[in-house]
């Protein structure tokens, strides 16, 4: 069971593409909104709980100066993955250094900016579980399966395309 | 009276030039380590007894993926001012960025980075006492007079110089 | 009572942000336009005048090479918030740096680029107040509460939203 | 078991730091230099292998255009983590860049640049492995006491301190 | 001829510029999706065997952490020419960096980002074989001719042109 | 006279201000476009004739790797100014950085990125001319009062507005 | 006769390169430290007195938010030329910002970070006041002469060397 | 025959590894200063010769706004290869951005900043002449084998490192 938190509700713009890849993943999740900044105390303690009710790795999406993803990191001993969500000014610069640019001791494993690491984090939340989980790790074969043939079907479709003149 | 918080002791040689300033201007205050990352709820319950354990302003040096400004000023309605202390392999943009791009709803009065950022929390945290304390701001009166009385001496010193040929 | 500056009438789209915020927590501003490149004196002598005009805080925003917060500092010892107004070509990277990297000895407390930086700024404005005035601490906790409910409120949407397939 | 590997011998002065920490808990693991540019076929083919030879994370890192991390996470479905190794002329940003912003489908689980980073992949090399194996995961618990401990030590110095005039 | 390799067949928008300036010099190539992260083994099989399959010179367009041209220089000894897609947040920064800083040992001629850099890896390319091709080295100055009347004719339109009041 | 020199005509769109700020200076100038890449040579001659024929100061726009205006410069004795285009993917920060980091020994004046530089470029054009010129001098003068009166004007309104609730 | 203004005595190291080039090519100047953020109406009057002081060009060095060229600037009509001197964090990029974006209607030119800006702005100030002066003219001929002979010196010592193996 | 060009004697430094590379390929070179600044017409015209007099390729360097591989490309139809410097403040990337971001229709194919791009220039020069030279692409094939043997070394050297505690 993943946690998967974001900041505010806008990040699920991004967010949800995390999610609907671990639905394709058969991998279960709950969403939900944990705000670092305005709700301090209420996300410490999801993340100190998170163990014991039942969660085994959390995914969380913020933007701009995130301290989700560290925050998190720091009140839990679970993986914590952390996916920058594209800020207003600086296309996600600040918020991928926010969260990448933790000091020793707490890490937290960040993903792409935007969607690309949203849908990463899903992916890289089943390599975790798949470690003890033969039936998933079947489904992520599957799932690099797909996206191989789709670079098939790709490479068949440009090898006909003509540029634009 | 002042609470000084920083991240690591390493972040003293940064932030001591922030409490020379405060001594210089006759300013109270408590230097802390306080690790958002490491201690999270001691962080946030120090920020949340700030005001009644007789505090007015928070200041908070912190580098890489710096949430303790942040965090501390979720968990209190004091002024709180940031200063980026610069990082190995960044420089400080990290620390900045951390600091600076907080979501609307947490402000944080973010400083320069490194040495320049931590005197001028010295005087930014005096600068809002002053606003209610009459002898503060003649002492910041008396700092003002002193710089520019500097610069003209530098001014004529520079006058006489000749470059190294 | 707050001085509201900003380099020129377009910066109004962003520190409107700032005048509503104050409005909701019902702090006096005026909001004036005052150019550091095209009316230095007359800038100069408005910060100058601004603590015996009945001023308590000030409010600079400005874009590109934004100088206004700084020199305002420059003439003032009260507390300056500068706000990084939105750049057309760099997306208001050289307004913050241009803002937040003074030297020491005259503080501006920086705030975000753009919107959340102007919310921030009145935000910022209040707490330094509310340091002495116990009336407008309890309208920041009501805006923090406020807050904080509209994050329960997202919390629930997030739970009952699906990805879109 | 973990595979650590390395683009070049020259990136142990970072990964010896992984080491150290994998080795404080008590996590075994084989030390490589793999290098995805010089000898790509022997790579892959050891990312290949690694699930059979009984490896159950990677960590990899290297500097520059850092292909490793990337490679190595295209030809595995282990979890792989990613350390951007300090790189001469731009500090290891480009090292970050070419880690984190893997697209969509191939994820890579990226540290903070240089020896932090390397300290906290051992880190979450361990979450990941706490998430089946209590002991581990009370290891994990002793370290984090420690930082705590730590933390407090330095508090008690700190307060003690005076700014060197 | 040319191998004109992508990661994905949404970079056609940017390659066609390549094909099109590729057709227009009569340099024959094939235009192919390779992905260096979904289709490791295949991208570097198709790299190796392209000298004896008759390519003088690759041409390998990605964005992102961009893999592909530095994967492919490794597993063959012909030139091949790096052109950074842009992409969504860094504008192709990300791109660039990920192609460009490589290591010593395995050189990538890289271009500009996006279209204008498409188009002179067609022009590298028609350079490099030129070196050995007089026809060619013929049609490359008719190019350059072209370009330079395109010069003098914008010149003239120019000079008439009165700025829009 | 002023020779206003632009890389392409695709730059007129940012030098038309440019060229209207000359018109309402009435300084004198000629619009060309003279391409440092396309073609070099008649780009050098007409920067190393232009002393003689009759121009005064030389304002060279262009984007990306702009050389137009360093290479003027190394062909001349006369002030040259230079104008950063935007440019695609940078947003003009190469064009900047192509334009201003010149070696000692060769200058370039370089504006901002832009319209805003554009603009700059006339009224510096103006100013070199003016230390000779006193009726220059008068509509540089005038030119002022009219930014002055339009910030009057601007504070005027923005001191009846209302943020948009 | 220049004004050669920087913001304090350190920027000397950099602008005394600038002098030195002024001695060279026998222009007088007066070297001043003028601060724009603590002593900003002595900097503003020295720069509205420049011109019926004698002055004909500004040179202003300053670094980290650089204030001084543009604050000059917009107090005079004289060129203003702007040297960014390196900042301890952010190696210049920050007075290179602050100087160079300035708004439409108040120009500065811009020179290149550090020692060449330096210089450079020495050689544009001279630039400036060869429109009028042609024994300057001569002396800045005979400046580039003295560098060409340079290269070709340089040219016949690099084509001896061997590298160090 | 390689033509090695750099802007100054001081890019020696860093060019001389692409020589000592060069000599070990056994590809012959001459190595020159060709400032684009300071001598844009000798410059220009030895690029302008260099098919005539023999070249295949040019290998040019340059650091800060670096024009001298754009300009030699403008000139020629030769392939040309530009490395980026190392520069003083900004550590390169000024150099990157003035040689990669070339306007369509003037190729530069460009290396990573300083040595490594340095060693990478003479490979690809190699790479260029070994189209059509197959004892040169054997040289390349045993230049690779030692690389790939260095690689094996160093593996085995890290398997037997341990931490320093």
């Amino acid at each position: 069971m993943i946690l998967l938190a974001m900041g505010s509700e806008s990040d699920w713009e991004t967010l949800q593409h995390c999610a609907a890849t671990l639905d394709r993943l058969k991998v279960g999740y709950q969403a939900r909104v944990l705000s670092a900044h305005r709700t301090p105390q209420r996300m410490l303690e999801m993340a100190e709980r998170a163990h014991q009710d039942g969660f085994s790795v959390i995914i969380a999406g913020a933007g701009g100066a995130a301290h989700l993803p560290g925050m998190m990191a720091s009140a839990t001993l679970l993986p914590v993955i952390g996916v920058p969500v594209t800020s207003r000014a600086l296309n996600g610069l600040d918020s991928l250094l926010s969260i990448v640019q933790m000091p020793g001791g707490v890490p937290v494993a960040t993903m792409a900016i935007g969607k690309a690491g949203a849908v990463n984090a899903a992916l890289m939340a089943a390599r975790i579980l798949a470690v003890q989980d033969p039936e998933l790790r079947e489904r992520l074969i599957e799932y690099r399966q797909a996206m191989q043939e789709s670079v098939l079907e790709q490479d068949g479709r440009v090898q006909r395309w003509q540029p634009e003149s």
